[in-house]
């Protein structure tokens, strides 16, 4: 099969080389299908693993790629039937004409949804609840902070908090973006150029998806009221920053750091489970909507990454397989 | 009625001061009760409040204390009986010949205790369940590092950990103390004087109840393992520490402190309730048994402080009202 493989950095050739080359079809292990892909959903993580900076987790596939749609083609050990359509959170490995994927990571298709469109939701849907949804409990009523409001995960998070009653704010870094996180239902919108979010959020914050990291830690513990919580999916602003226990203790906060990747297989099934429950039935009505900012084929990858990179893209970009 | 009030520290005096003097009898709000304190449970906090260093939250009594056992003298607005026997969660107030209690802070004497020996286990009973069995939802064959297990709060939290089934690690300074931990069920025994509990610990423990703050926080984060919660409620240590939040996104941790005194009247009826529910059964059955240091008449209650202050008591000191 055709997959993307990784040249990796180098000190003298410090950008990563993808190319499109001839690579063997993966081999099942117990429990998995052999999904012939369609389609496969870009992510910032793919951008870091091409950098070096995201150790590929043991026993996942060294290839690039955390989602993707496409078409059963041999089902295993399991249950399932040659030809159904599925989307599927992966390991790694959707930059490719065939991927292995354990079955409790298959999800329906969402109803109306073409191949690319489910390979755009499904990594973000499955980050999104597991974090806001299972882990810091957003309920109807409490209001709900956003940073990067525009990119892939703002614009289906934005999403989810009004669907679930929240009020939304955003942070984001030009007056467009801010536009597009308005449009999706985002209630107050804080240009970070412009405004201090910490001061205009001051105490107001009951839940907060924060992608920055150390940069924001003590802005956002100055932000959250009694009771919240921060959880932090990505350190775009750095690993180590000072915290403030005091604060902490003063307002009963609550600091979570995940990743969804890293998980065991019980607990991506579950997740998976609890996504396609509580998610799925927003993207059938409306809801909640895609974020397409383009398709590019599969040999195109590298110029996905460059976009991503460059924060030239609102919403998803997904590659095209056949 | 007589209570123990405060001459605040001074910069020429600057040891608080501590007399029985006679104030009035408090005057009750809509759902409260007026009891009759027959023995007052001493707390850190007591301590802590009397250095100025542990503000009163708005509408709480002036005086120390937060727990007693006592009798219903009047019962207000409330359905209750005078007469009835009750231990009480307090937001302050307790160092005192009456307080007045909110309705939902009330808890039956535990079966077959004594006022002194009920006086001794109701904030740290609800202080060890609302972090560890309703925050951190430690289970059974889970790894459970308290912090400080020969204290007030560790000798509880040791049995406790045991009654749920935990793997029990405990910190202390002493061969004595530690001793003291392994008599109650502790598992693992660290002097932290002689060893380092990260190193001993590390990766293996999904839940830590800390009551040092920053100077342990990298330890305890590195003590942990994947999916672990550090809970914090005492900042002994100090309160700023750097956090390396890759370290917990590697690990998928989570941080919370939290104090109860500062709840409001619906969330602690909430722990005082779950609390009769989880724990009452524990010391009615002796899967959990007080701790007791020694008894003090409440005019000797500068006295107990000044114990809790050069760490001389294992276990609590109750001060007998009358």
């Amino acid at each position: 099969m055709k997959a993307i493989t990784l040249i990796e950095p180098t000190e003298t050739n410090p950008k990563a080389q993808l190319n499109l080359a001839e690579v063997p079809t993966p081999e099942l292990q117990d429990g998995e299908v052999l999904v012939k892909v369609h389609a496969a959903g870009v992510n910032r993580a793919d951008l870091l693993q091409s950098q070096g900076n995201y150790p590929v987790p043991p026993g996942a596939s060294e290839f690039l790629g955390l989602e993707c749609a496409g078409v059963i083609e041999d089902p295993g050990t399991t249950g399932r039937s040659k030809g159904e359509k599925v989307a599927c959170l992966l390991a790694g490995g959707g930059y490719a004409e065939y991927v292995a994927v354990p079955e409790g990571q298959l999800m329906p298709i969402p109803e109306g949804y073409s191949m690319v469109e489910a390979a755009s939701i499904v990594e973000v849907a499955c980050t999104v609840w597991s974090n806001i949804g299972m882990l810091a409990g957003l309920k109807k009523g409490q209001t709900f902070l956003i940073h990067g409001g525009a990119g892939g995960i703002g614009t289906f998070a934005i999403q989810m908090g009004k669907a679930l009653g929240a009020t939304v704010a955003v942070t984001a870094g030009s007056a467009e973006k801010l536009a597009t996180c308005k449009e999706l239902g985002a209630d107050i919108l804080i240009n970070y150029r412009e405004e201090d979010f910490a001061e205009v959020l001051k105490n107001k914050v009951d839940v907060i998806l924060d992608i920055i990291g150390a940069k924001y830690l003590n802005q956002n513990l100055t932000a959250l009221a009694k009771d919240g919580h921060m959880v932090t999916i990505g350190l775009q602003g750095g690993r180590k920053g000072e915290l403030n226990l005091g604060l902490m203790l003063n307002k009963r906060l609550n600091i979570s750091a995940t990743a969804l990747r890293s998980r065991d297989l019980a607990d991506k099934a579950n997740i998976v489970a609890q996504t396609i429950e509580h998610i799925w039935p927003m993207l059938a009505d409306g809801r909640i909507t895609h974020q397409i900012d383009r398709t590019l084929p599969l040999s195109e990858a590298g110029q996905a990454l460059d976009l991503l990179e460059d924060s030239a893209v609102t919403g998803k970009i997904v590659l095209e397989v056949r």
